[in-house]
């Protein structure tokens, strides 16, 4: 293949994007605006990821339940800063069943609203805490910008609630899912993220604390990956989530809610793409090994198929291409594409030669492998790719993460990308000077010495040391 | 237990039914009209019949994608008979981000218009066919009569959408998504099904045949609890779906769709249900096992632990009641209602004698088991409790099904519930004086021979045979 089947990288990184969405069939736009349509491929990594996020989400003790699309206005309303802070992004459901409806109803933007109204029903006594719901579920929030996996007016999440009879307990689970996500982000998408609280200014609409998973792109911006909020007694007062403790005294509980979502396959495409397309992690990849059959001679498809049941027997994802009227480039570079981790290319030359070449995604290397070996060869190569594009990850992100202590300095920077740490001084509006004069934000505090003893856009004492950058 | 907990069969069913979902905690009325709130053991439920279908469909060869909740209306607009069905039942969002929307965005009531939009574009030559797509998702259809799993303003369903070179092979797909479904009731949910094609009146907006498959509740009302439907060229045509065929002509392609639902749920509620609450199928059921620890001594925690471990360990899933703060008899109504096929009663005077109590839910039976095998025995019964579910489902079924040749009598019976058999002539007019002065429906054209020459209804020659009955 000699023409470039994405624009480079390099030339235009969101033209890129928007290639390799395409061309690896993950999604499309659909036909109302800022909405999307996943197809098959985009699909199946998203059950890959939902799979691995529930079992550690179900590990932490909570269970799954289903809360309704639709929230009556009067229950976003309940909380003054939930309500502010995503009126703005509202779908509104005006007429059902052919009239005008008494109240208009949203649909969820997140469900904090209608979970906590029925926590308040169910919890009575401090023996019911602490409760802990996991919602696999669609929501919607306006979009003026979208963009597939990233922004999207309608998308595919989970959502955390618990409730839990005191503060610190709250704080404790915020952490606790705060870790869940960090090891999933490391552990199955391979991608290395810094974790720590939001400022003020970017937290959820409601919470006390919002914290944070931030990965770095290959183009030097950031992607909030997840989000787990201290909600404090914020709602248990809205709502009135009252619990009887073990002496009889009637106590506000305390909230907590996190979320992750299909924007994680977003930052997965930006973290482990290259020119030729996905790389994807093996964990999340759902066809782990492709064998790409060359020719349709009977012996080359006996040896295919015997190959796959030997894979299959290891635990493989195995896919078998035997589609030999379609050439054997087209096929490759399909399948490069598509991010497939390990090909094993087998024909009549390998046949005879007694070796299968064995190709990995990762850093397109390709090594001749005797036939009889072949399955246990590339079901190894899987934990080793795996362990590679973190490390590549974890390697890029460290190496465009530097310290600045000069605000001049910083807006020539800014633009190039990366991950800058800074000494701030905790005030609304040095963030908001920030963001005017550099179009970054602060992308979380994070647990070091700040790199100078003044803030370093006012001047002013230094209260934190921030990661700073341009982000999605 | 003196009192009964639930309102029983016999007296009053719909209070039966509201009773058994709320103190059973499957589900709630959500806020918002017609919405429900799906609790953790309703979900897990929901869950486990997940999984169970999604094997059989991927089984078919379809893959799983997602595509948008907001669907523009003249998208419906395109099939004529599509949207005047499912005009009366729209959600509408007229509001998005603040402002009033240009296009007025329908709440999908079912994907089939924007799918089949998606597969005119993907859909070029006979190669790419046939193409099988599934979705897991939510969709919404106003009910004024809502009732909590069986008719919901939102619904959680799998819909599947088909493209296909013939008609003939639309018809074949629509056939074997029925005995999918079909198999799924009996083997799964242990529920015994007629099956068979829907009359005219009966058919989906859009089709040109819907088959289906109904159960009998308890009560001798039928459900149907999933429809399979060949949408021949009518779909392919307004969207124009079209491929080129082995001989480079262009033609146009034949579609199917069909779905199975959340109230699947509400169907085997009320056909295993009893007056003690639940009786759940060992496959569909999130706890199959639970091991009641009647005491909190020393001696009887470790052996309640290490029978859970065993049962584990045989791939049962287990749950271990250790809560000895509440009373026995509290904990054992409380497992009968939600339905858990066996429990294993384990205290001091279990271990002082060998041999612990085994009770299945399914006929209350209780037998003395020695300890040491007790695992093995509880495992052994759920394989028995399975088949008997499913032999009582059909045993009433068939009990319930009789034939009728005088429309008076049928008149009479009717209210006493079952299903019957008799002769059509075929006409639309018929079927609306059947609705019209008895209340009951077609529910399906059935392969048998008529029980009478002529139509119970009008007198015309039989065309068909038909099982008739009220339905939910």
């Amino acid at each position: 293949m000699t023409r470039a089947v994405l624009t480079p990288q390099a030339e235009d990184f969101p033209a890129w994007y928007q290639d390799v969405v395409a061309r690896a069939e993950l999604a499309e736009n659909g036909p109302a605006r800022g909405s999307m349509v996943v197809r098959p491929w985009g699909y199946a990594i998203w059950e890959l990821l939902q799979a691995d996020m529930d079992r550690r989400i179900k590990g932490t003790g909570a269970l799954n339940a289903a809360f309704p699309l639709f929230v009556p206005m009067s229950f976003l309303e309940k909380e003054k800063q939930h309500v502010e802070g995503f009126s703005p992004e509202l779908a509104v459901v005006t007429h059902g069943g052919g009239e005008q409806l008494a109240e208009p109803l949203v649909v969820r933007p997140t469900s904090e609203t209608v979970v906590n109204h029925y926590f308040a029903r169910w919890v009575q006594s401090h023996r019911d805490l602490p409760l802990m719901l996991n919602l696999w579920n669609n929501v919607v929030r306006w979009e003026l910008r979208p963009r597939l996996f990233l922004r999207t007016t309608e998308f595919l999440w989970q959502e955390g609630h618990t409730v839990h009879a005191t503060y610190a307990e709250a704080v404790e689970e915020t952490r606790r899912m705060l870790e869940v996500y960090r090891r999933f982000m490391e552990e199955t998408l391979a991608i290395s993220v810094a974790v720590g609280e939001k400022s003020a200014g970017e937290r959820f609409a409601g919470a006390d604390q919002t914290f944070t998973c931030e990965a770095l792109m290959r183009d030097g911006k950031a992607l909030q990956m997840g989000t787990s909020h201290n909600l404090g007694h914020n709602f248990a007062r809205a709502f009135d989530i009252r619990y009887s403790d073990a002496d009889g005294v009637s106590r506000h509980a305390a909230t907590t809610s996190w979320g992750t979502s299909t924007r994680m396959i977003g930052g997965m495409i930006m973290v482990h793409g290259d020119d030729h397309g996905l790389r994807l992690p093996p964990a999340v990849a759902p066809h782990q090994v492709v064998i790409l059959q060359i020719d349709a001679q009977q012996g080359t498809a006996d040896a295919a198929r015997h190959l796959e049941a030997e894979l299959s027997g290891l635990g493989v994802r195995t896919h078998l291409d035997a589609r030999t009227h379609t050439s054997f480039g087209r096929r490759s570079v399909d399948w490069e594409l598509k991010g497939v981790p390990v090909r094993i290319e087998l024909g009549a030359r390998e046949l005879t030669s007694g070796r299968a070449t064995l190709v990995r995604r990762d850093d397109r290397s390709k090594s001749a492998v005797p036939l009889d070996g072949a399955a246990r060869a590339a079901a190894a190569l899987l934990d080793e790719i795996q362990r590679a594009l973190f490390a590549a990850s974890r390697r890029f992100r460290e190496e465009h993460t530097v310290p600045v202590t000069d605000l001049d300095e910083f807006a020539r920077r800014v633009a190039d990308g990366g991950l800058f740490l800074a000494a701030w001084s905790g005030t609304e509006e040095s963030e908001r000077i920030l963001r005017e004069r550099t179009g970054a934000t602060i992308r979380c505090l994070v647990d070091a010495d700040p790199p100078a003893p003044t803030c370093l856009v006012t001047g002013l004492p230094a209260a934190h040391t921030v990661l700073i950058g341009r982000a999605y």
